[in-house]
């Protein structure tokens, strides 16, 4: 056990302390918590997925102005106005891109054209094969458990990754559940060589999303999240007003056309940024029942780091 | 690291030298595979929920002629003849009772006045304090990924386990998803003292599982498997034309008694025991990608520790 100098893959990739990565959330990841989290070691994300072209340029200016470390952007690739979102990245000079929800293809080779490392999310075996085709730098492989968008065939952290570690040699990231510093160091004996973090970083004090959301989403039940919308694109929601409406529909056998109208516009918007909880879309993953409080980036990551070396330290050899 | 001597609670209390149990299974764990298990390091679990009284009786007697070392009797406590299974483990002196599939008040205190050992199934945190109350040796906190009987709260391994550990001082062992020594090693970073392997044993060779059933789930593709039978007893399925019966079914929001009346009787002992593959119910967990042949249990054991040893030994500190 080499302590305090950890050498991996994922660190030298993205020039970062600790192998651990915010995950870009819609109406969470702003500039703020994206620079604290690059500022405690960690990289941090830009959610592009819920910015205007030009707010995203404005958080990326502050975001550099707020820290001279490494940070990236998110970028789901079904965004409406994507050529303009990397266009923008590209004159911003980000260095890092995440992409999801889609096809690794289609933007990576340009990316890396530009000198932009590119990370794709993934979620089964079959999309860590197109990512090594697409020449991606490393994948993300996000487990059943996590919030928001999901994979279809609902495999868990705990079995997706040492499965995604068989199938392919590219530098693995894990996502999904991924909480508190026993999880960190159990996606890495799982075989990943860095974490994502969503949840825990959507409570943080420096997560744009609102208090009512933040607290409607601390110390959750077991059981309180659902992965829905599976006809649309399956999603895991908090049970509130909104998810019983959707989920009353989709136990009716509704299309996802009529399951969208239902939805609306701004759905997101309105439960996570304007914290109504009852009528607004919560995206959160399972693992809200380990985040206790509302802490501090810093905090955070100094107990992550910390609950791993020392559960690390106690580990026994069979 | 103490290497090759681990001293924990789980070995202590069950008396075995790898804190791995074999999960008792319907129609997969007879006395060839629990003693299998036994003599390999193990605790080995013969399934009553599939034995008639006479027959639990029979493989208790082989089981002690097959291994001079412990083992137990998994009791899913909705159990028809319970009173008579009970009888026959007190009668036949066995030393340690996992109980699943109900309230551990119902049948602890029985047991624990006997001298045996009592282990309760559980998958959340309030039946965690109901162990204590009821005063259960362990517990096994298993998560959605398992295959077969499962909670209703669909919380996944790698978020259940950091949280039961949080909620009980109880031994704690963990399952759901337990395939490679990778997921043991993870397991014991969640906040495990072992662990419990359903999946990787019941295709194993010496598992009484048809050899049709076992060719099925070796390799088993992602998505394969889904939590059914939510309004009857939520049971994680292969899916099979079986599958997709009681699937359309729920999709056309068909009641309990519905469900009830196309699962008939004997489908699980069709599907797993007599290799009916498409209209069997056959019970597996999303693990069964990670199994890649059908192998002894000794080089299975073997196998596990090695790959527990080796990860562990190249974990880095932070």
């Amino acid at each position: 056990m080499t302590k305090g100098i950890m050498a991996n893959r994922i660190c030298e990739l993205l020039g970062i302390k600790y192998p651990i990565v915010q995950g870009g959330m819609v109406w969470c990841s702003g500039w703020e918590l994206a620079s604290a989290v690059s500022n405690a070691g960690g990289l941090g994300l830009l959610g592009a997925g819920s910015m205007y072209p030009e707010i995203l340029r404005d958080h990326i200016r502050k975001c550099k102005a707020a820290t001279d470390k490494p940070f990236g952007v998110n970028v789901p690739l079904m965004y409406p106005q994507i050529e303009e979102i990397m266009k923008i990245i590209v004159e911003e000079g980000v260095k890092v891109v995440f992409t999801s929800a889609g096809n690794p293809k289609a933007w990576t080779s340009f990316l890396k054209e530009k000198g932009i490392k590119v990370v794709h999310v993934i979620a089964n075996g079959k999309f860590a094969q197109k990512c090594e085709e697409a020449g991606v730098d490393a994948i993300v492989a996000e487990g059943f458990e996590a919030g928001g968008h999901n994979g279809k065939e609902e495999t868990t952290t705990f079995c997706l990754i040492p499965h995604i570690r068989q199938v392919t040699s590219l530098p693995l990231i894990a996502a999904g559940g991924v909480v508190t510093g026993r999880n960190v160091l159990a996606a890495m004996a799982l075989g990943a060589e860095g974490v994502q973090v969503g949840t825990a970083f959507a409570l943080s004090a420096e997560s744009s999303a609102s208090d009512e959301f933040k607290r409607r989403c601390l110390n959750l039940p077991e059981g309180e999240t659902k992965l829905s919308l599976k006809k649309v694109s399956p999603t895991r929601l908090v049970k509130n007003e909104f998810f019983q409406q959707i989920y009353d529909l989709e136990c009716k056998g509704a299309s996802a056309d009529e399951l969208k109208e239902i939805m609306g516009k701004g759905r997101p918007k309105k439960g996570m940024f304007e914290g109504n909880i009852n009528e607004g879309m919560l995206e959160i993953g399972q693992g809200a029942t380990l985040v206790k409080e509302i802490l501090p980036v810093s905090e955070i990551m100094k107990n992550m780091v910390a609950e791993y070396n020392a559960v690390l330290g106690g580990l026994q050899g069979l």
